[in-house]
């Protein structure tokens, strides 16, 4: 193992500030792993965090990103979760294992890796072993490291806390990283799947993912396009990744008893509904933080049974990481992830 | 039996249309039983209803009111389901039986007794025997008959839809009907109750009925003294009956895993909320429209097994409906009821 | 129309006492509809019924059978669920909608047609239109005619009353018309699924339709065979087929919070199992009655959406039922259709 | 702190080889605390593993029993759950927080304390801050000790299981340690409790803590008198105490959708039950382990909120140990402490 790294830290808030420091590899202490990272994968929320922590504190330097896919190359005093050798994953709020996480009507639990932890865009991580999980055997690391955030996320709105089942109607917003996933993870439950997207190019490729139904945003009303196109019927899940005032279209278009998943807040982290169709309606919205390790670990098995192929749209050099933000901020199909190589 | 009977009928929108008629008992087709209403419950619908009918067609001359109680005293050809003699009480949403309402994401099912049917002020009523269920044995006609709304409503927020379990914490807005249920309910399966009210004399009362905590509405922000009064916690359900911005305040007020019943639209049918706390916390909302028979069956034998007292806050004689109708205006504290006397 | 039709009628219990009648077409009551029969799918259970009863009283002339597809061909006075030239199916028990069946602890809710109804083999039966469903559009009649009674209780154990998802393991008993539905049904939501089997020739056609894993019934300890099979995991969810000590086996063979569906008696309505393992595996195991209308018309939109091809052993014509019945008892792979032809 | 203390130990099976040693206070090492033990509820349980192990293997010199009530007295390196000083309890499986226990369809779950792990009949032990909880704050040390096992194995049947709500009949065999827990929970959320008990004098004992109907198991048929008593409903929730044959009337009493948590196993570890009741009365027996970490915690909230006062039928000192064997041996009503005193 070398004795020096590449890190990218940054000493203050700003894009500017990141740099590609080299650093000293850390040592795993008791109960944690060395994880040499083969993979990153970058979202949305990552710009956010650089550019002002999203009103959370930050401890500088800090290094972003919270989803890795990569080996472990060294185990620390007590550990017997993991061995040398073995292939994991980050979870996106250490320590959340299961039901709950901790925090309070006013102290929201938002303690990520990238954030409240140290982020992972480095050539090694030292980490605890609980916060890591088994990446599944059938994704190589580029795609393994996809699964943390977008493909939780997507896994707890439809799966952990919607129920989905087959011959159910799913509409997912967009064609980012969680839609994609919303969009494999609903057809592989035998779900039919509505896109809605503002790009013809997007959609032809969302088609050519499995979507049944694909509805051109910029067309006007994007609600009647859909009641129209499902007889009026609407849908029985809906990926709300918006955010604002889209949210009440997510009411709109929702069946009776529709479920729908606030995830996003690319427009807005206030909403504005209508109550009544919520009420009549009889709809449940579930706000979704990502999810927690047991259902991480679902979905790997999920991953590994159905052969889910996450949709990478391009794949960056560590040192280009300021070429793959901007490809996050214009847009990506899909994810984008940070290739640092295999171990 | 009487031949003629008196009927409320309005022949236009608006209270001043309202006129108590004599008209004919009607007769029970076949599937239907002739009930003679001994008590008929108003909510706060039954107002804007009379107004303007909250945008849905009425069919002119217009009888109001949905809760009833009182007794089959003829049953139509093939009716098994009640024998004359029987006290009942009717279903707000006729024929949802169980599982979801008939609509489409389009269509909402809002087809409901002194609505889009008929409504029961009047001194008989003929209906399909599906549309009642049987009065609970413990309550007399006027209690009985505030169930198929306020008190089904409440349950299906808190417990068929919202799990309620012993330890838990609920919070409700105001003192009205369906709060009132709400504090009962809850406290009979063991939760701690928080009311949120305006009124000092009414919070008074509603901690002689059992409430925990009460919060002064009026006094600067409510959400910080919840959150004082619980060490931070907050509310493991809420019963929002406020409506507009002030579900944003639910939101706030709920603990990790919270449960919202959005229920009440007093301060409006348009709502906006916070999305961050609503995805970190990991909360619900459940659009509640009343509930199905079934639930109110269940509601029916709780009440029973519990010893559960409606709490109403005043009777009026059928002939008195304007005043009951002002008594509603100015606010209740539970229910209002129009008593016929018994069969 | 004609007339005159055929129809299977029994005067006493057994095999022996089957004879093809020809009848007059009944005409449909006010609630019912004429159903012109194309196609009745046989279940086990018809030879029980035919030989004895089953223990409960039969009206003598008896039809036998439950499951049928046909076409609306005359519908009675207030009628609106179905119009002239709709395609049906049947429900298995008339009347239960959703939610529970009627009855209570000592009267089992065992009103079926075929059974304490009268059957469906004949050219034409009324029906009243709430014991219907529509009919799946990707389906023929031969095949829309297995779901009633096998694809449901197969759906009921796995989706409805199981919530199976993507990732997770299902053990079928047997090759029959239930573990051939639960084999499909769990390939189209993502899950890995074991058949065991007793032949070489049947495990070899269930791995043609999608079976991960097949296990030898006839060699030695199958429960052996499943655990080294599955690295000692065992299955999530075990359709139990076989009842009596078969179903200790399905305990044994069971994951950690695993689902036991309990089906069939072939060998034995009395069933011994550990208690050991289901209490410190924390299993469920779930008594599964057929299901619910509401239930099958969500197998009926899933089949649309997935395009499930139920498997069909063998036909026979109307008259040919004795062959097929011959052909039942000596085990089908799938199921056998008795066919009378489109409308 | 004294540097001695006593402790129960048993070099082989059998209660002749158990022998209160003095030895020397343990030290909480890194992540433990030292809990200063003021009482130990006994558990059948215990009586087994004194006897043989139940099949597992010991370590011996061993100590038994599972559930303590203590107080923090020092903690170790790195622990941040507990300050010296709290109130705890200790939970039953160590590590089981969450979810589902570790294990697979072989290798069943049975890790607790008092059997694979040391016992607690000490007046220290140093255990990991994980496997405790906080006690709660309306129970003394005495009561406080009977959560752990019998307290939370009650609550998960009825409540994390069985979704209890009020108006729902529950049925429990006995008036043991769990039978009384099941007792004061389901009335404390507001359900009708059935005693079945073959002592007259338990059966007034158990009137007194508020059971509805009690039913004397001496007297013939049993199911009938529930039968009987309940107009042939039956019962909702039935904690199955007996095992053995005693499952199959269980599956008898129950109502339709009736939900069987089954727990105890005097009469057998291998049980029978008629499948079709089973089936037909769409019944779910839930195997039930005592239960997760998050749920005691939800007991503990719960028993504070409704004030729920642990029956203790005896207390004996330390010393007394085999006196209480004898006691729990005989059959106790609800539960007998071993109290050490206060810290």
């Amino acid at each position: 193992m070398n004795e020096q790294m590449r890190r990218w830290e940054m000493g203050a808030f700003g894009r500017a500030a990141l740099a590609l420091e080299t650093v000293a590899v850390p040592r795993p202490a008791a109960g944690e792993v060395l994880v040499k990272v083969a993979a990153v994968s970058l979202n949305y929320r990552d710009l956010l965090i650089i550019a002002n922590g999203i009103g959370g504190p930050l401890t500088f330097p800090f290094t972003p990103a919270s989803d890795l896919a990569g080996t472990v190359v060294e185990v620390g005093a007590g550990v017997t979760r993991f061995a040398t050798g073995e292939r994991v994953i980050s979870t996106f709020f250490p320590g959340w294992l299961d039901g709950l996480p901790t925090g309070d009507s006013a102290s929201l639990p938002y303690r990520a890796l990238g954030g409240a932890y140290p982020g992972v865009l480095a050539e090694y991580v030292a980490l605890p072993a609980d916060w890591l999980a088994r990446a599944p055997a059938s994704l190589d690391d580029d795609a393994a490291s996809t699964l943390p955030c977008a493909g939780l996320t997507a896994w707890t709105g439809l799966v952990a806390r919607g129920g989905l089942k087959a011959g159910e109607t799913v509409l997912v917003e967009g064609t980012g990283g969680v839609a994609l996933f919303g969009l494999q993870i609903a057809k592989s439950h035998g779900a039919r799947v509505i896109v809605v997207s503002g790009s013809a190019d997007k959609r032809e490729r969302a088609r050519a993912l499995g979507a049944d139904l694909l509805i051109a945003r910029e067309e006007g009303d994007w609600v009647a396009a859909v009641r129209a196109a499902t007889g009026g019927y609407g849908a029985d899940h809906i990926l709300a990744l918006a955010g604002g005032a889209t949210l009440g279209r997510a009411v709109e278009i929702a069946a009776i008893g529709g479920r729908i998943a606030q995830i996003g807040v690319i427009e807005g982290f206030e909403a504005t509904l209508p109550l009544g169709p919520l009420m009549l309606k009889q709809l449940t919205v579930n706000g979704i933080g990502v999810g927690h390790r047991r259902s991480l670990e679902e979905l790997v098995r999920a991953v590994d049974a159905i052969g889910l192929a996450p949709v990478i749209d391009a794949r960056y050099p560590l040192e280009a990481l300021p070429r793959a933000l901007d490809h996050l901020e214009r847009g990506a199909f899909g994810k984008i992830v940070v290739t640092l190589g295999p171990a």
